[in-house]
């Protein structure tokens, strides 16, 4: 019976599993440099967890599945959840800031598409517990400090970054109410999405004055951080902090990756002022990661009012943008072995099983073959393994020898067993 | 609104982190240097994959869901099936024998007890297309191995090794109809962890001749190879085929882990050859691994043919074990960074940010203080991060120096910003 895989699932053969370990030891690498902790949670919650601060999107697209007690679980869609849940219930032991990260597998039960898939990994960095614009700079910093180190430029990719307590306070100053702040959110996150006479329409459905649309939409196309004093008090607190954390972004060396755009706004509802994502400067694929500060998430999850400020990169657009610009190719490491260890008489088997698992006991990684070929044959697995050394175990052993060759070079010696044996011990 | 986690599951904070981490990198470590590439498919797979042949008690506790197709899926229990569908998809691309290894998430919707999570890890590994005893040998060597690593002696840990094959021919020589076999297995298996009259009465219940059920219960009390030859031909494939298995693993250097035991039957459906349990000699904890040869499961699921042997090993007996023996506190690795750049004059604030930021561009993983406090509480803070060097930006900077202090000697020197700069770069 032929059963297939589900659709939307990824099946990782060794090629496949090398390019998820490269991704996810450099985000982990790239974690620990910049002073992050990793943690992890289970891979379901109760379901209602995920009602409380989501997107409706996010709901939707949940895996549910129900406990042999009949309780109503889901597969994870994204961690932040877990994560506050997890940093309420120990919020008074850990010192703060906490500097977490994690690179969970999540599950979204939509249609698979290019980039989308049902389930993923995702690296997550949060900083939780401090105000300061400067940590918005840091979690920012840590995103292109990974992207650059795996050869992505400042012209290949670009951090657009944005407020939503600078909107919020604008679409306030124009009038709209609070309540209402919610959904036009939704309309104004799919400005960079849609084109300018479809947003345009689609935002004036919900906004019945023409002349705020119009306010709305030049709100909407500024570039750059001098622009928005036509728009905003320079000295409130939203402007200084977008300010604040670009001077940051420049102090730390990576001013020329990130730029302002105010078409950031981002989907999730639990975000509370400064949004992020960062794009392919072609603009061909979604977004390869996103983030921004949620200050009201873990108050709303049970705990004390903590702020904290986040990132997270899932790996289907990132490996699609790295086999594009030909940077896994160059990169994945090449599997090798220290020793492939050959035998051309069969009398000597039993040896070549014993010399191997020697090399591996003593911390080397050996392989030998289960069947006795010729030599040619055997050099030739030897190198199609890249082995470092080939040992070759035949006549010579009645003299308690054995030729180690190394298959850089092409040279050969033949050493003492006893020796050799020595040797790999210390 | 407080929401509690999943019963069954864990929240691995940063020091429960550490532990997983610690784990499943000496997995990989003595995987691949065994010789194993790594695998991994999908958390879910189609519901009916599990029920083809895994035994009775774990599609009983399958965690199942549905998705937006109405398709019936499941959280996979164990990996192997999993194994079976991706090497039958490319059997002819691939070359044998395939030696892989994983390190899956699985889930058990089970009762949770000692050593018996809903969510786990469990470190696979399979030989597949190799008949050879040598190939059910190097997968217990490799466990070995890895056993041995982590400081377990064999002292402390003993692999119990057994074979379908050799009962199904002692049954059959009694007998016993074939196809009553598998129901025997189910009592034989429960040897181990009944007391013996407890067993015995189970087994008269199945076996009415009690004659038969003396001669299974000789059988079953035999503790070496030479022993066996009361009971089966000398010549017979089974015997010959577990001998060879036992001293292969002599030669391999880790006879004095290994021994037989018949009581070792293993649950699953699935074996047809050699099966064993690695149990810690006290004998206070469940198995801390389990595995053998099970040489129709492809054919079982739709493809060729092909023999496998295989092992699998969870993260959860282990931890206890190694807790138990004081070897993880013993081994695991503090975590530390580089640098921990501190500063004490609230002038120079920014420079401690982008001085952090050059250090981490550069490789090197460094902290820094959100806050600015006194120098001898920032020192702590290195000290508590196990920082090797501490960074002191303070008055000096205004000639262009900091202090760097070696954490380890105290010693401290001052140095040029730009020199600085120039020699981590380097």
């Amino acid at each position: 019976m032929k059963i297939p895989p589900v659709k939307g699932t990824r099946d990782f053969y060794p090629p496949e599993m090398a390019v998820r370990n490269w991704i996810i030891d450099g985000w982990k690498k790239v974690s620990v440099r910049n002073g992050f902790e990793e943690y992890d949670g289970p891979i379901f919650e109760l379901l209602k967890m995920f009602q409380i601060k989501s997107g409706d999107e996010i709901v939707e697209q949940l895996f549910s599945l129900r406990d042999r007690g009949g309780r109503d679980l889901a597969l994870r869609p994204e961690i932040t959840p877990t994560l506050a849940r997890m940093v309420n219930q120990r919020i008074n032991a850990l010192s703060k800031p906490i500097k977490w990260f994690s690179v969970p597998r999540l599950f979204r039960a939509e249609r698979p598409q290019k980039g989308r898939l049902r389930e993923f990994f995702q690296w997550n960095i949060d900083i939780i517990g401090e105000d300061s614009p400067l940590a918005d700079a840091e979690v920012i910093f840590t995103t292109v400090d990974y992207l650059r180190e795996i050869g992505l430029t400042s012209k290949d990719i670009k951090v657009k970054i944005s407020s939503r307590q600078l909107l919020a306070d604008y679409l306030i100053s124009l009038g709209i109410p609070e309540d209402k702040l919610e959904s036009i959110y939704v309309i104004l996150d799919k400005k960079n999405k849609l084109p300018p006479d479809t947003f345009e329409k689609i935002l004036a459905e919900q906004i019945p004055d023409t002349s705020t649309v119009r306010k709305i939409l030049d709100f909407m196309s500024v570039d750059s951080i001098p622009q928005l004093k036509d728009f905003v008090e320079e000295g409130s607190s939203a402007f200084l902090n977008i300010k604040c954390v670009l001077d940051n972004l420049d102090m730390m060396g990576v001013g020329d990756f990130c730029l302002y755009d105010p078409g950031i706004v981002r989907g999730l509802a639990y975000y509370t002022g400064i949004v992020f994502e960062v794009h392919d400067v072609a603009g061909e694929l979604r977004a390869i990661c996103g983030g921004g500060r949620y200050d009201n998430l873990l108050r709303d999850f049970g705990g004390p009012p903590v702020s904290a400020t986040g990132m997270g990169m899932g790996d289907c657009v990132l490996e699609i943008l790295l086999k594009e610009r030909g940077l896994l190719e160059k990169q994945l490491p090449k599997t090798k072995i220290d020793y492939f260890v050959s035998c051309v008489d069969e009398n000597y088997k039993d040896v070549t099983v014993e010399v191997t698992m020697k090399l591996r006991s003593a911390g080397f990684s050996a392989n030998f073959s289960y069947k006795i070929t010729k030599l040619s044959k055997q050099l030739k697995q030897a190198s199609e393994q890249n082995a470092a050394k080939c040992i070759i175990i035949g006549d010579e052993f009645k003299n308690n020898k054995l030729a180690v060759k190394d298959m850089a070079t092409g040279q050969q010696e033949l050493v003492d067993y006893d020796e050799f044996l020595s040797d790999i011990k210390s």
